[in-house]
């Protein structure tokens, strides 16, 4: 079965005789090797929560990013290849800035979910074009892209088929099973952002092998009042100490 | 015999002895993994039915989004691969757009499923040029393309080998099979548009798994008067509730 | 031996040992699946009948479109893969029309047969440039091309391979072996138009599985006079009465 | 044996390690499926005779145009793939006219032969360039070029590789080698035309499956006086009758 | 195993099943036979020591260059492959001035190693574009780039996935496993610039095969102060002799 | 031994693991099925000889040219893939009009062998450039450049592989092994050109299978006198005799 | 062992499991063919001494050249494939030749080394652009580089991996290994140029087959005073008598 199988994984684009797109599916694996993310949606804003993973001791930790900021609004956390997730998050970056430039308003989140994902779905093109964030493999990593805008706040995930849904919760990454089925069993529609990011959390430290502490996680939120926001060591060893 | 076949299923677009093009093939098994769509066409207009399936209690419902509109007049029900549809749909708006701006009329709903079906024909070819929509290899996804025009209502099928036909009644999908059987019985020519749309939803209900509720379930028609237009969560609970 | 032939049929433009070239046969192996079409040139002007395969009950046959018009005096059958003629079809009127343009003058119709059968020979070519009818396959379809010029009526009958050839009457698709044995017996040069066309339907009723409706064949004619046409409804009623 | 070479004759352009080029020795033997031409060259002028295969009683025998004209003073006789040897031909007479457009005087038939040897070694190229007459495999067609210039009568041959010979008397095709060998006994440098024309017919009648009749071959001359003349039915009998 | 291994492996960009890409991780090995480089950062600056293998007596050491200076505040260390990592240096002196030349400052140590680990992230794109740094293989070299700007001193590690992060102290090459055990044990956060280079001479020489000195190593160091700063030979000799 | 070297024997241009070019070897052999070529050197002048191979008595000998005028004082002989050395010549004849128009002297011999070289060296380039000359594969090709030039009579040896060497005297082709020896034998420096002549035709006749005649070798001689000559039939036949 | 290692070394860029990259270590056996070459620095200046392959009796010896002139101050002696070292050196003048015109000054001997290191580095590359230099393999050729520029007399050696090493003396080709031996005992500081040319010559003694003469050698020198300078057969001959 593996041997028939071996006939088609390596045409980058090409379908299988049950139709399925191998590469692709490779991808998402690739992702399930990587560190866990969390996002939780409340009617406050969205909260998103990562895991850092510290190999070494003489690492400075803080040089590990998991979530970063797409636009003042918006805010993203990886999970998978760090370097592919830096490619598309510089471009959604950009354009987050040409809808400033071009509308003189904020970008949607889902707007700028939709760019990202036809990137993703892009891979295996001819790169001749002006556009550099054309990959020749499938992008090998998932996001979890927070923001508030007019429709108040949402979260999105991708997955590297070019695939978005939108989530009230969502985890991604290696421990992405057990979380997410904390999630479904602890979320509900009324939790207070507080709430929301001490459940993230909470549901971190049942999937990390190691302690949680204030440096081997990385916690973020989106608000209509103060848009994208990191939570600083003491935010965060506050609400560690309320688990 | 699959070994031989095998010679000759990897290459993108080259024939079989037997003068098949596997690729093709292939992609339209990824169809058959997909929700099941489902398209009546009466007097009164077109009804376009989709079965969503709502993978976890956290997705957001509304965010899949399997019925769309392709201009005031002509709706799409898609079974497939999401990301490959959106391209998809993308040009034929495009198209329907240029046609607006070039005779100042409306395109016909013919016209714009040729122009994906071109499109769809189009997979292999070099991707230089300016025309972002081309692909390495087919569309795995199936359109079922309502719409109404001077010819009145009227409703077409589209799948990867770029070949379309028109239909009264027709089901793509997962679930296809049984529901193409369904319709035969039950089509007549004389439907309503609201007979055509409980009959829509009767048949999704026959082949999904889950119990069909107004959530898991998405419901549009194209009719002269209004254009397109999507049933909303009132009107879906009454036509469920008068099955 | 099938095993060494496998060697040389996957390259798309590459001879055997014997000198074949394997993809251009089995692109004619394509055409033997295909409907069943029946093209007959008499001295009042030539004939083209079609099988139609209706596939489904709830399929409208008048979108299944076998016999079109290429020019007001060119009008063509094809049997094989529909997509593909398309393309070939659109590229013979744009020929045509640029005949007009340039020339002010009609046609001939052994000029767009060889501006087809030269755009069937591209395949495999580079696709960079403006032409955008180019394939990376050859085309799996056969026409059957009939026309009125100055030099009379006429037919011809054009193969994947690029090859044309002149034809008092000839049969493609699946049934045209017993079609062409049919059409021999029967064929004589003093044939009226109206015979012609009798001829053809009789024929096509031997070789179609099903029964032979006005619903499931199509007619038409080139004469001098009136140029393309297509018989409707009633007037093949007529005919089949007439078998 | 077999096994070893097969490593590398599907390169179109590699030698193996014996030096030789298999995919032109294979178009080579593509000449030898097709219809068998002779060209025999006096000092009144040169005369090409080829057979034409008429596979179907109701195939129109003139369609079949295996002579053509290259310039007033260049005819040319084929046997191969007909689709190929049009190509060729198309660029033979551009080459023709061109050389008269600058220098004002006709093409020497030695150089229309060159011009068309170094298309045929061109195969393989990049086909990004104006000139859209280079192929991705070599031509599989073999030429009898007849002419008179400055230099006389000439009759010379080019196959696949390229390469062009100048003979008195040459038959290419599927009987090639008793044709030749027929030639060989019977020429003579003081043949008149008229002689040479009957032992071009009557070498064909003895390689011919079918009955040669003037329906199934096709004679044509080169003279100084007269240039390019393709012999009319008339004269063919009269011809035959004479052998 | 390994056999279903090697079917993804030879794929320059492709994932295998579990989600990996072999190419990169092949150019990791690499690595692994460069020589050892170790970096450690102290609040004074940043010191950064190269193994030298002289591998014939008479190579003339001082043309072996492992330590080079990327702008006046950086200085880098490289392991792998000699010509890659010249590559990569010359274009990241590139970025340093391009910095300077644009927004008249000094380019952030970050920067410098974003840029150098997305031109390691392009390898197997399309080289016609202007930039010639991208490769069709990953570089097969680690980096250790040191530096001091308005964030104090810094050392960043970059891999062939292009992904970088900080460290307090790291090795890199042949010996890297047991001199980061090393540097783990020794490596205080009050280190003098003195007392960094001697834990670097003496971890240096716990893994190298040779004796340590003045010749076969090389000792560098970045500080607020003096900018990039190659130790001389009685310099190294001084601190060899205090080991 | 040789199933491990057909791994490496297909790729135009890749080293076996003994550092071999194979593709350029087996272009080697491709010269050794060719006819037989010979060059010597004298102080009054080149000469040069070859055999050609009369393959049909209908064939007319004077179309096979072997030895042809690269400019007024460089004669070239050939041996291989005819075809092939159409191109060089061509190309070595543009670069001596080149020279003259460019620097108003004749060019060098040894600086047209070097051009041929440098193009020979070229192929597996990329042929999107100007110079349409270059090949997919190496020239199967070997040439004898004859030449007179302010540094006397000079010949030169060019291979495949883009080497030259000047040589005293020099044969190619399936008999160059007899031929050599016999030359080697016979060699010295004070030969006057008529014994030279006399020499070469001798040395061919030991090699050649068919009795050698006025009809079936050329010969040719370069002097500062009167440039590149080609001995016509009477003179060729007075040397015969006087062997 | 060599079967695992099949897999990897025909891609011309790949990197092996372990991180080797096989074609380049390929390419460095091309030059254990190569004949032996030698070049040794001493404080007057540096020796550059050659093998000659005398393949047979009637090659001209001077026609084989194996030390040549880069520029006025720089002279390069080759091993490996001839044509691959004409096209490196000829790139080397070039760069020399733009040093001149857009400095004023003579470029350095590590300048010249390192650009030709960089063409070495860049095969596998597109060859579109303007720099005809690259190749689609590794060079098979090792590099001698020997000048005298302001910081005195300098001997680099270059390998197909573009790596670049000064050395007081080097032995590449064939016999370097023995060569490579009999400089290290030999050596020292204090060598005059005359020393070190008979070191050269007595070195190159030991490992060549043949008998060494004036004729089957090449010796030549670089001096402040005299810049690049080949010993003339007289001076040769009194060098071996010395020896």
């Amino acid at each position: 079965m593996f041997l028939t199988r071996s006939e088609y994984d390596r045409g980058v684009n090409t379908f299988s005789p049950e139709g399925r797109l191998f590469q692709v599916e490779y991808a998402i694996e690739a992702i399930k090797l990587g560190s866990t993310a969390i996002g939780i949606q409340t009617t406050e804003g969205v909260v998103l929560a990562v895991e850092k993973r510290i190999t070494s001791p003489l690492l400075v930790p803080t040089s590990i990013e998991k979530i970063v900021e797409v636009d003042r609004h918006i805010g993203c956390a990886m999970s998978g290849l760090t370097a592919d997730a830096r490619t598309m998050i510089d471009f959604g970056r950009l354009e987050a800035q040409n809808h400033w430039f071009t509308y003189n308003e904020s970008i949607k989140v889902e707007s700028v979910t939709q760019a990202l994902c036809d990137l993703a779905l892009r891979f295996g093109e001819d790169q001749d074009d002006d556009d550099e964030s054309t990959m020749s493999r499938p992008f090998g990593v998932a996001l979890l892209i927070a923001g508030v805008d007019e429709n108040g706040p949402q979260l999105f995930h991708t997955d590297p088929s070019g695939t978005f849904t939108q989530f009230d919760a969502k985890a991604i990454g290696s421990g992405s099973e057990g979380a997410q089925t904390a999630l479904q069993d602890a979320y509900h529609a009324t939790l207070s952002l507080r709430e929301a990011a001490i459940l993230a959390l909470s549901t971190l430290k049942q999937v990390m092998e190691e302690k949680l502490t204030a440096t081997n996680v990385e916690l973020a939120c989106v608000t209509a009042e103060r848009g994208y926001h990191v939570y600083n060591k003491a935010q965060l060893e506050e609400l560690i100490a309320a688990l």
